[in-house]
């Protein structure tokens, strides 16, 4: 098989396989699940990741958008790590269940921002 | 608003509203719904849709992956448009809902070359 192929091979993930995946932070804590995503409906690029954090059994919890970028899936852990302190959380974007923000530009520059990234866009 | 503020507002789709959204054909005839889609890993970029068309109530119906290419949004419908007639999905790649293909090159090079499409990895 190629290098090609090899890289190719397995690489897709279902997106309801990505819902509901654990998410853990570099100090292997369990910071929450993601609950959903977000795509680009035209370019068909996924741009967000929508952590589910804090709260009881769901119930209280806080959604907090994170750049795709900042993702990276540990087959190990079966789940999703970030490079994110638990702390920093405290002053995240965030929004409840229920609400969807508009995700213009004003709101992805704030999102990528407040994780000290360049807002592509 | 700039055009590229206006371009990027409101473009966002969160995965869960992809999930079970219908799909029509250009003739308007309802082709089925969108079960789930397929996302690379390392790149977040979505490949394929999952389209769940026949059967009875969800029973004994079939998963056609199709290119993402393919779909278009109708906001008028409220749902996806291909450009696809029914006879064309009688001989297309499809496999049951409890299965998942490999997504490997050759299947990926299959599915694309069926919709007349050149495999862009």
């Amino acid at each position: 098989m190629s290098d090609v192929a090899r890289e190719n091979h397995g690489d897709l993930i279902a997106s309801d396989r990505i819902e509901g995946t654990t998410v853990y932070n570099r100090q292997g804590e369990r910071l929450g699940h993601i609950s959903n995503f977000m795509v680009d409906k035209r370019s068909g690029q996924v741009r967000y990741a929508v952590l589910s954090f804090g709260g009881f059994l769901g119930i209280g919890n806080d959604h907090y958008p994170l750049p795709w970028s900042m993702l990276s899936y540990d087959t190990d852990k079966g789940g999703y790590v970030v490079d994110l302190a638990r702390d920093i959380l405290d002053q995240a974007p965030r929004h409840l269940p229920e609400e969807r923000p508009d995700y213009d530009d004003a709101y992805g520059r704030s999102v990528f921002h407040y994780y000290g990234l360049i807002y592509p866009w």
